[in-house]
């Protein structure tokens, strides 16, 4: 159990192997020591600390995210030694349980975000939110959606690697189908997997634009199994029907950026969602900038038609509560 | 009136301009001479042959494909000039009503689409479809959710210019959120706009990953206004809920690619998809192209992580009836 700003977590650990979140490690490494052992078909729960590793406090103005320890940065809770896993085989996760703590954070951090050069001053942004929904804005409901921003298991390269790329063995994929009810297959690289998780999100578009999604600690339990020679060459997601329910009798706006090469077309279309955003609704850029980071979904409309390409930025208007 | 293999197909013509199939052109150029001229909210009616112009028809075989004239592909319908229409004003779009044909085709035309490199022979997949669902083969029905995969405005500069890419004044944009009841705005840049559609497909993904979709013949009933000095950068699009109810209760299966080149980190994604959908339900990997084509969804599931991003492939399991 623990606190945060009067939002109690309490996991029911009678029946799982429990890491708390002190039980972690920063960038992944093959080396680490596994925290805990496992059998296939085995239960376990983590504590899981919000991605500035308790940098960003409900306290904190935008001043804490421009003095950020980057070193400190997307703490992981783990790793879990599954018993049998070996490379070449899948490592199975089924995502079975997310208590979310009731506050969350999004920034802009200066150099970071797909509109970095165009944003470059730290911005702080605070949220409750409930089971239901962040109270992202007045007049703006963001469906809450917890997910593991970062879960993966440890490369088969020694050495100590950066947390932040996502890689073919997972880590912070920022894949927002990662929700309760969804199945992570992901390929083993080490013997026992050494499976962490962390980054915790309660919403998140596809894109995670600025960088940021709403950021929160959490508590998530999972279940994990071997599946032998069965190894995904990129990591593959059965998601459930609810991990996608945003869209509304509101309807969708779309923006697009088209051209010839799609990081400039998402960077188009997000730009044009800020803007319209800021015409349409009043908020402020950074705002609308965190809002397309936490409910906006990129999509690649088409790729095919060369040379150019049509990236479409999709915001539900339920949103607009 | 005109008949495909036994679908006929009718228009209501009494209250709206109509332009027939033959009143059309190859490529863009704002020097064509309009087809007909309708005031700032009025409708008008589009006869639109399908993209290969009629050189695929329902008795085609891989050997029509293989043969194609390119300098016939994908005509357009139009060009509309609407009055009051000048360039920095936005001309709005409100798709009304699809009247499809009943019969389409998805190609793989060599040199053509994501993985054009790994799928280089001519193949050509026929479908039957209705108002409610894409008999794409036995076992596999996709959602019919036609739209106009081009649909656009004369661009400023002069002289023809090739249909195939998209542009900022729309045109082949392929994004499949263009159903009836969407409303789409783009930004004029000649006198009158000078709108033309074509290019209709029966269903799609987002991507349209093997170059083509259900590819068929369509009568489009369309509204157009314009609204002054309102031109966005790039074409934006409002699209109701039914745009995109594809989410059932079997789930979706998704895959990733990941690395630090979003087309290749697509590219990786529709390649996973596709062996999964060959080992999993056992279509042929030309087929199971198609069907991602058809109906697999491309997102940007983070595009912030440097130097690696996320591409997810979306099936939806309710396509495997």
């Amino acid at each position: 159990m623990r606190a945060t700003r009067g939002v109690t977590l309490t996991m029911n650990t009678m029946s799982y192997k429990t890491l708390h979140q002190a039980q972690g490690h920063l960038g992944w490494d093959n080396g680490i020591e596994p925290r805990v052992r496992v059998g296939s078909g085995e239960s376990i729960a983590f504590e899981v600390v919000d991605a500035s590793g308790g940098q960003i406090t409900p306290e904190s103005t935008a001043e804490a995210v421009g003095r950020m320890d980057s070193a400190k940065i997307n703490p992981l809770t783990g790793p879990v030694y599954v018993d049998g896993a070996e490379p070449g085989d899948a490592l199975v996760v089924e995502l079975i349980a997310f208590e979310p703590s009731g506050w969350g954070w999004t920034a802009l951090i200066p150099g970071f975000g797909l509109l970095a050069d165009e944003f470059d001053t730290a911005y702080l942004h605070h949220s409750r939110y409930t089971s239901e929904a962040v109270a992202f804005a007045p007049g703006v409901r963001v469906p809450t959606r917890p997910f593991t921003g970062t879960i993966g298991v440890a490369p088969a390269e020694s050495g100590r690697h950066s947390v932040i790329p996502p890689r073919r063995v997972g880590g912070n994929m920022d894949t927002r189908d990662l929700v309760a009810g969804s199945v992570l297959r992901l390929p083993v690289e080490v013997s026992g997997a050494l499976l962490s998780v962390g980054d915790t999100h309660a919403a998140q578009g596809d894109g995670e634009v600025c960088g940021t999604a709403v950021e929160t600690a959490m508590n998530v339990r999972l279940r994990v199994s071997v599946e032998k020679s069965a190894a995904p060459r990129f990591p593959q997601v059965w998601a459930p029907r609810h991990a996608r329910p945003e869209t509304t009798a509101a309807g969708t706006y779309i923006t697009t950026g088209i051209g010839d090469d799609l990081m400039t077309a998402a960077r188009d279309a997000v730009r044009e969602m800020i803007d319209h955003i800021v015409a349409t609704y009043g908020l402020t850029p950074e705002l609308a900038y965190c809002l397309c980071s936490v409910a906006a979904d990129l999509h690649i409309s088409e790729v095919v038609d060369a040379p150019n390409w049509v990236v479409s930025a999709h915001l539900p208007l339920g949103v607009f509560a």
